[in-house]
């Protein structure tokens, strides 16, 4: 994983892939499926992202205020899948799944070493939990695999329908 | 445009694409690109999304408490990166770029014809809007164009880099 500059996050995360997320509590690693994020501010990202109060994620989360989103390339797809349909509560997702969690440098929760990209974040708004279950996240640190510089990511439509991503355009822009 | 059930609004914008958002005020309606939003619940259907209040289209949404979010396919590209490059401060956007507002059923912000879907939407939460500029909405009617039934939506990279979708996968989920 080589560094990665705060700035160009959103780009990661505004064209909506499916993440993964982890956290870590009584050294206890976890990894779950989320589809619900976006982008909230350029620099320092800022990350809102829905995560239930019926997944075992969600204490960890709340606890601790720490997390890191892995961006998986469409290769880990079926694992992605097989991720968001079992609980925490009942394995070590880590183990079961063969990935790999590698320390990260700003938060306890583990990047996951297989994806193409790992951003580390700490929770800075909670004020939306309670009605929305709503995280406001800072992504502190950004990781991106260059051996992965082409990854493909997935988008979900609904019961593990993905549209993976095609053909790149570019079109003239001034926006960010 | 075709009536759509609400229970699968998740399944157009959970995928990330980008979106337009039109606003009416005055009797005089309005238009933006937006990335940056996200599904917070199912149904009925909640969406969070990010507005800034540098856009001319903030003070309408604040004050209407009413939105369309239209989801534009490929062809539209130019245009929306058009739209997202000027302001409705100085231009009535859907007669510069040849759009076609229609109304709506149940809001005054008007959908957009060429669009392949439609989403009627009300502002049902404000909290976060001061902070973050993030508005909670529902989604109180959706419409989508049965002659675009396998449309490509794009999804923004930045400075007007979009990945197009691409081939469709079906993995084991029992996930919604």
């Amino acid at each position: 994983m080589r560094d990665m500059p705060l700035s160009k996050v959103y780009q990661l995360l505004e064209p909506g892939p499916v993440v993964l997320l982890t956290t870590a509590q009584k050294g206890q690693a976890n990894i779950m499926t989320m589809s619900w994020h976006m982008m909230v501010e350029f620099e320092p990202p800022l990350v809102a992202c829905v995560v239930s109060n019926r997944n075992h994620s969600f204490a960890a989360l709340r606890v601790t205020k720490q997390c890191v989103i892995a961006i998986p390339a469409l290769e880990l797809a079926p694992r992605v899948v097989e991720i968001g349909n079992c609980s925490g509560r009942d394995m070590d997702k880590f183990e079961r799944f063969g990935l790999t969690p590698v320390p990260a440098k700003r938060v306890a929760a583990p990047l996951v070493a297989e994806c193409c990209a790992n951003l580390e974040c700490k929770v800075v708004d909670t004020q939306m939990v309670n009605r929305f279950n709503i995280f406001i996240l800072e992504v502190v640190k950004a990781w991106k695999d260059p051996a992965q510089k082409h990854a493909k990511t997935i988008h979900h439509h609904g019961y593990g329908k993905f549209a993976v991503d095609g053909e790149m355009i570019k079109l003239k822009s001034r926006m960010p």
